[in-house]
């Protein structure tokens, strides 16, 4: 510790809103470069490669080949798939001195495709699988949380190739076994949801989440075993209910309505229910405006009818639209659509098939809403809505959208029960590509029959530094990081207290010793620092087993303990280095 | 074989221009993904595993520890030590979202001095030494020969942090100590020679060369053990001639001389010498007019005067005036400078100190122009030139410049013999910064009296990419690589041959065998490639041992032989694994 690169810090840093990103900046295993940039510094590092050394090995033991692409890529290939526009300001872009366009890559499907086209051509060379563990880059529009939403950070991206569904199927199964062993030998808990495929493309993918307070993913789960992380969650659909002893539309005068609360409350002072019930905002429709950016620079307003007692979900509205992005119009563009009256906006004047405009604003609508339900909703002019409104009679959508919110009680969509919801890191995302990446960049191989067809493709990722910073997440307490044994940066804190030379000596002997047998122990011999403080950094830095040599040396006893426990056993100095080397032993 | 991610190439490619390229490439170690820019295979990459693991292992065994910086990085420090102007187009630059400055890292000065300013603040903190291995780029106007000129490319990076002089030169010597192991371990021939610190800065640097005729660096050295970048090399200074008996300068007509070789010709015609001897090109004084372009963009012209038998040498014209860049004058600069008469120039018009013009073009002049030579040179009038011009009477120059070639036969500056010259590939820099970034980014410690004051460091690089193609260059034949033992991709080739399934099935078992023993085994077990394929294929790899299960199985031998030797063993089959581990072991 006295040669050490490293200096903890008493307080947290100003920008660290979690508690790995705080722990690791203030026990030195990180620091910030730039923001969502860190540097690793020694300890750091070294935990870094003991997460990288696991995924590594299990990627070879899932048969996956080791090959290493370059971060800084020329354009064409991401333009050839559409990527280098779909990922908009995501994409860090550049010019070289010959004004040609690269980009730091966020992900490589590109690449690969093209190197397995370069190099084969026969269904012989199939099932192929190959990784990298790299770094990679995303110009986030908010880096947070330290390691966790980060703008230059390392992956191990994997790609496999293979010459039909079975073999894709085979192939992505070998890789979501491989993870489960990765995650299990981190010692780090995991959910694998369903997720939604977003700007990757593809047919099916499963997300590991970390489960953790401060995760950035919404994900649900039933008793029954379904899980899905929200964007991926699919509404079951009602039955379609008959509506021809159903009441006519009829338009009321609602003054001062332009919420949905307020609409309720009239709605019951003033046209009471007949069954006795209250009205509630589950009786009311929402229609929600919203603008999208498609990834070439248009935009368009589409307009969302949901239930009036649940909300947009921005992120499973844009999992719905993507790659275009989605926010709430503004009132520039109110103004150009005056149709859409704010507050008091009716299925009737919007939707292509409502009003017959084929370049109308598109209205969506939440599966809920089947044919025959009844609604409360906007008359399309100030302080007037309509009641009794009846989907499949006097309203249709141009198409249905995953857009509201899923909330607590929903039922599974698999009917396994009530969801719950919980948040999560992500920490691995498989996807099942299929041909899309091959058909655009015209990767093909001879089939046994020798007709060309169209290579299948999954690919796999694995965030590497956002994995360190959710062991961290779920590794520490209120005095510092508790790190699994397999991934902290040693076994044993050896602590020397005190000023007494002999206490040293025995310190560095039992350090020394340990270290002969294969321990790998960090030494804390710094001669003016007071045992307070030590004791501090011991418990901030985190590794698993702490070795007190001082003041018990006089009576022949040196303290061990782990660092999650308050238990202190005092052990004689001469069994301490079997002691602790058998305890290191039973990780 | 049958399963590894290779497919070896029986044509050169295209863009090929040295062995190390076209071998890396045809044996699917690397492939291009863009100018300058390299994909590694993983044959590739294993051997790059190990050159990284021989450095790292000396960086530490140095007492160096390590780091790892983001590659992507923000404009401000490289702003603050001028390095972000000075760079020019060979740096990538680039813009986030928030249209903030960035760019990818050539090196890292700037980060490391600022990492250790955030930590540390006291002599006690130092000697420090801390190191990455990390991705590095730089915009080259050309890259080229594969990795040995590429835009992203792999090094090591230790920078060094002393309180005074004699620690600097103490970590400096650590450094330059551990990279003689370095290339040492891994049979990599190198010259150690002085080299000039270009846009680093600092006081003192040394390079390692490996020898090698596809080098771009062109170095010298005399039998006496003086050795040099030829950047480096500084010109003996003759003694002053006493020139009070000297003819006065005369101005002569000398139609159609713009040419040294047509001057000396014409001089040789019509004004002979007068001690019988002939002139000759060394006799005249040219004068070459450049053009610079500083930094901050701006240009300036200078007139460099040196005896007419040398060529200008733009390398070491740029060491001596970095960090301008040189490019000669276009007929623009001609146009605008009526007084330099193109192929007539002479001292007496150009010059500061010689026309008292303070804002004239500076007139640089060779070392070996001393007082009391006599030229003939330009008379700055078409068809004339001046004779008997005495340096230090008729002109001085505003300066000296390293500037001249460096000729094979020219003394060494030390006295220690002729030189004579050899190219080598750049795998090593050691540079003594001294206190320029310190300065600059304000890294002061306290020191034992409790004064701040600033430390001085050093900065020390391997290209490690570059390395591994200096080793091929060093190690190949006509027909493919021929890898040293320690950083071969394995240590044995096991080659199959034929149809015969007891070949196949004895092949598997040595291999097995081999690979149980810790020995790195490649099998080739493809079932319907031919011998000679299979051969070629062994030796296009390069690994140092092949063994071939074949023919002679029946007669119960297998041939091994070594990749470099012509010599063929036959070997009982129930002896070839341990004669061939018995081989590995002596690597």
């Amino acid at each position: 510790m006295s040669q050490l690169f490293v200096r903890t810090l008493r307080e947290d840093p100003a920008d660290a809103e979690v508690a790995s990103h705080r722990l690791l900046v203030r026990a030195g295993y990180i620091r910030r470069a730039a923001p969502g940039i860190y540097t690793w510094l020694p300890l750091g590092l070294r935990v870094l490669a003991k997460v990288e050394a696991v995924v590594r090995e299990e990627m070879i033991a899932a048969g996956a080949q080791e090959v290493h692409f370059p971060a800084l890529l020329p354009r064409e290939p991401y333009e050839a798939t559409g990527r280098w526009a779909e990922y908009g300001p995501n994409l860090f872009r550049l010019k070289d001195r010959k004004d040609a366009d690269y980009l730091l890559a966020p992900t490589h499907e590109e690449m690969f495709t093209l190197l397995v086209k370069d190099l084969y051509s026969s269904y012989k060379d199939l099932p192929l699988t190959l990784f990298q563990i790299q770094t990679k880059y995303r110009d986030e529009a908010r880096p947070r949380a330290g390691l966790i939403r980060g703008r230059e950070f390392v992956m191990k991206d994997a790609y496999s190739f293979d010459i039909d569904d079975e073999g894709l199927e085979a192939s992505y199964q070998a890789q979501r076994a491989a993870y489960e062993r990765i995650f299990t030998r981190l010692g780090l808990e995991y959910v694998i949801v369903a997720a939604t495929a977003g700007a990757m493309g593809g047919s099916r993918s499963e997300e590991f989440l970390s489960p953790s307070p401060i995760g950035e993913d919404t994900f649900v789960r039933s008793a029954g075993g379904y899980a899905a992380n929200v964007e991926a969650v699919v509404t079951p659909v009602p039955d379609a209910i008959p509506f021809d002893d159903a009441p006519a539309a009829h338009v009321e005068d609602t003054p001062g309505t332009p919420t949905i609360e307020s609409l309720v409350a009239f709605a019951n002072a003033n046209h009471p229910r007949t069954d006795g019930r209250e009205w509630t905002a589950a009786d009311t429709l929402k229609n929600v405006v919203l603008s999208l950016t498609h990834p070439d620079g248009s935009k368009e307003l589409v307009v969302v009818g949901l239930p009036g007692d649940r909300e947009v979900d921005m992120k499973r509205l844009e999992a719905s639209l993507a790659p275009a992005e989605a926010e709430p119009a503004g009132e520039d563009e109110f103004k150009k659509h005056p149709e859409l009256v704010k507050g008091y906006i009716g299925p009737q004047a919007v939707g292509r098939a409502n009003t017959g405009d084929e370049e109308g604003v598109r209205y969506l609508l939440d599966p809920r809403v089947v044919p025959g339900t009844r609604w409360i909703t906007g008359a399309n002019a100030v302080d007037k809505h309509v009641f009794d409104l009846v989907a499949g009679r006097d309203f249709v959508g141009d198409g249905t959208i995953e857009a509201a919110e899923v909330r607590a009680g929903d039922p599974a969509p698999d009917g396994s029960g009530p969801l719950e919801l919980a948040r999560g890191i992500e920490i691995g995302h498989i996807f099942q590509l299929g041909r899309k990446y091959a058909e655009s960049l015209g990767l093909k191989v001879l089939d046994v029959n020798g007709k060309q067809v169209t290579v299948t493709m999954g690919s796999y990722g694995v965030g590497v530094t956002r994995v360190l910073a959710a062991l961290a997440e779920a590794n520490h307490d209120d005095s510092g990081l508790t790190w699994p044994a397999h991934v902290a940066p040693a076994h044993v804190h050896v602590v020397a207290t005190g000023k007494d030379a002999a206490v040293f000596a025995a310190a560095e002997k039992v350090a020394t010793e340990l270290s002969a047998r294969g321990v790998e122990v960090l030494y804390d011999d710094r001669p003016k620092v007071s045992p307070g403080v030590k004791f501090a950094d011991a418990e901030l830095l985190g590794v698993p087993l702490i070795v007190v040599v001082g003041r018990g040396l006089a009576d022949g006893v040196i303290e061990v303990r782990e660092r999650t426990s308050t238990e202190r056993v005092q052990v004689a100095v001469d069994d301490v280095v079997a002691h602790v080397e058998e305890l290191v032993r039973a990780f």
